[in-house]
Order: structure tokens, then sequence, then C-alpha cells
């Protein structure tokens, strides 16, 4: 294939996590998600919970706030703030893993973290707020957040995190070579569309 | 076919407008670029060359300018500036022609103008300067200019204009149902798949 490794970012509920693992087993090479949060627990010793939600959702956080919640005693983080310290990690977990062959990596700005690399494509999965509302409350149920709000709530976050660590807008077209709606597409049709593309 | 209307939205150079008159030839539909300046013409009596620079290319410029170029005399544009009335005649052409049937609209904002249909189906071409620019120097010529600035500055234009009147960031994956670079994916591959999603 032309293409050696494949970046799948999404919006909350949009099906880019499935359709980015159908992909994995159809070209039959390894998917990795939880595998690079347990990666970075080991260089780091954050609990996997912190690397789930900063590794993706970091929040804004000001030099500031840092300085007195963490008392100036940044330890074996070499200064750093934990997330900077992370990012730093997430980094390097993410090109080792691309070094190993061809794969596919979902979220984490790994579009960006490879950009110096040209035998990468990079996949931006969305759909209305409408489908996906209803897509996870049939996956993760409800709860006492209306479906709506946790969309948007995941997807601020997401958003103030690649802009924080990349400089470019989420979901911006030209920071990926497809951005595809699949409500409008159908699933289906964007993993047919992307392993086509792969193996091209 | 599920959807009636083909709006394509395209950086410069991108290929978009070969595309979307291909997908019109496969469809046997209309294809709108140049008959929507005609259609603009008739109604405002602003010339065909200012019609296309600035229904797509408006650029920044403020009611003191305008106040100061026109000395005032709005005729019959109502008190609008020369832009905002283009705008309006503008939007009201793009009505009118999505209104006849099925059809292939190209730049001009139309993703947005037709929001409020369902049967619309929004795609955007973009690729990499540099296949672009090889581009644009194989079918229009060399300038004076350089082509990656030739490109820059239009971009840049499309950009300000839709964000002027949409509200929204040009080239932003939501806008749009497929947002596709035309040099990773192939020109041939974009048509293909756009014919096939209007067919579904």
């Amino acid at each position: 294939m032309s293409y050696n490794i494949l970046t799948v970012s999404r919006e909350f509920g949009s099906g880019g996590h499935s359709i980015a693992k159908e992909v994995a087993e159809k070209l039959g090479i390894p998917y990795y998600d939880r595998e690079i949060v347990d990666k970075i627990a080991v260089e780091t010793g954050f609990s996997p919970e912190f690397i789930v939600e900063e590794s993706e959702y970091a929040k804004s956080r000001s030099i500031f706030a840092y300085a007195f919640s963490f008392k100036g005693t940044p330890g074996v983080m070499g200064g750093l703030s934990p997330w900077d310290y992370l990012w730093t990690v997430q980094k390097k977990v993410i090109l080792e893993v691309a070094e190993k062959g061809p794969c596919v990596i979902i979220g984490r700005c790994a579009d960006y973290i490879l950009k110096d690399r040209d035998d990468v494509l990079n996949v931006f999965i969305h759909a209305d707020k409408e489908y996906r509302a209803q897509r996870i409350v049939a996956l993760y149920g409800e709860t006492d957040k209306p479906p709506l709000k946790r969309l948007e709530e995941k997807d601020s976050k997401r958003g103030y995190h690649y802009r924080h660590f990349t400089d470019k807008i989420w979901g911006m077209s030209q920071n990926y070579h497809l951005s595809l709606d699949s409500h409008v597409v159908g699933e289906q049709k964007c993993v047919d569309l992307i392993v086509d593309i792969m193996k091209k």
C-alpha cells in the first residue's frame, strides 16, 4: 500500500472509532487506541483515566493556575506542566508506534504528530448532531446530561486540545485528506473508501 | 436520487471546477457557474467582471470607504452597499436556480444559501499547494505573480468572502458532507464517489 499509516480524527459519536477499527481489520494491520494510553501510562506513571481525559480533552489551564496547584515541584517532568509532559510522551509514543509498521491510530493529534511522514493518510469523521446524539444514547446509554450537551462538551474539549498543541483548527478540511459525514456517506461506505485509498 | 442539488466549494486550482462539471455530465443535470453570473448581471446591471470578482472574492471594505467612494447615492440598491446588494441578488438567483430542479452549483456560498433544503449535498475540494500550483500554471499559464502567491490570494479572498456573508469558516469539514483532497483521492475517484452518493 502507498499509505502505511491511517490517522482517524472524529467528532464524538460520529462512528469514527468503529470505522477506524473496521479499516484496520480489513487491512490486517494493528489498531491503536487504548494501547497508546497504556504505553503513555508506563512511561509517565500517570493513571490511564488521567491520560484518556487529558490526551484529547485538555482544558484551558494557565501556567499561573498550574504553579499554584503543583506548588512548583516539577520532579521528573523537567519543569513542564503535567499536560505539556503528557504531550511530549504522547508524541514520542505515537512516533514509535508509527515506526513499527503499518497501523491505524485514532485521535490524539496523530495527524499533526506524524506530519513529517509522507505515508500517512489523515481522515476526519463527523456527522450532524441529531445523528450523533441518537448514536451515543444507543451505544453508551442516557446520563443526567442531555446528549446534545455531551456532544458539545466533548467536541469543544477536543477542539481546544488540538488548537492548543498544534496551533491549527480541529476539523479544518485542509488538515485531512478526507473529511466524511458518516451519516450521509454511510459507515460502510466510509470504510470501503478509506480501505480503497490506503491500498491505492 | 435522494440529493437533487450538489454544491461544490473549492480551493483555487484544486480541480473542483472540473470535478463538478463531470459530475453534472454523468448525472445529466445542469451545471451553474457562468450562468449565475449572467443572471445576476441582468438583475443588477453590474458588469460580469465585477460580479465574477465580487461574488466570491469580496475584500474587506468598510462602510466608511463605501460612503466616500459612492458619495452616498445608493439608487436602486435600497441603501445597501454594492457588495451587500450583490449578495442579496446572488442569494435570490441561487434559490431560484435550485427551485428549477436538480443541478450542480459551484462556489458562491451556495452551500450556505441552500442550507434550509434537505436535498443538497455539499462538497469541498482541496489539495496541497504544490499540486495546485503546478495545475494552475498548466491550465492558465505563468503570470508575473508566483503561482503560490496566486493561490494564497484567491483562497484568502474566498475565505474572507465566505466568513463575511455566512459567519462560518470556509473549509471547515462540518460545513460540507464530503471534503476531499483531489491530489490524494484522485479527480476521477472524487467524481465517482460524488456521483455514487448523489444517486444513493
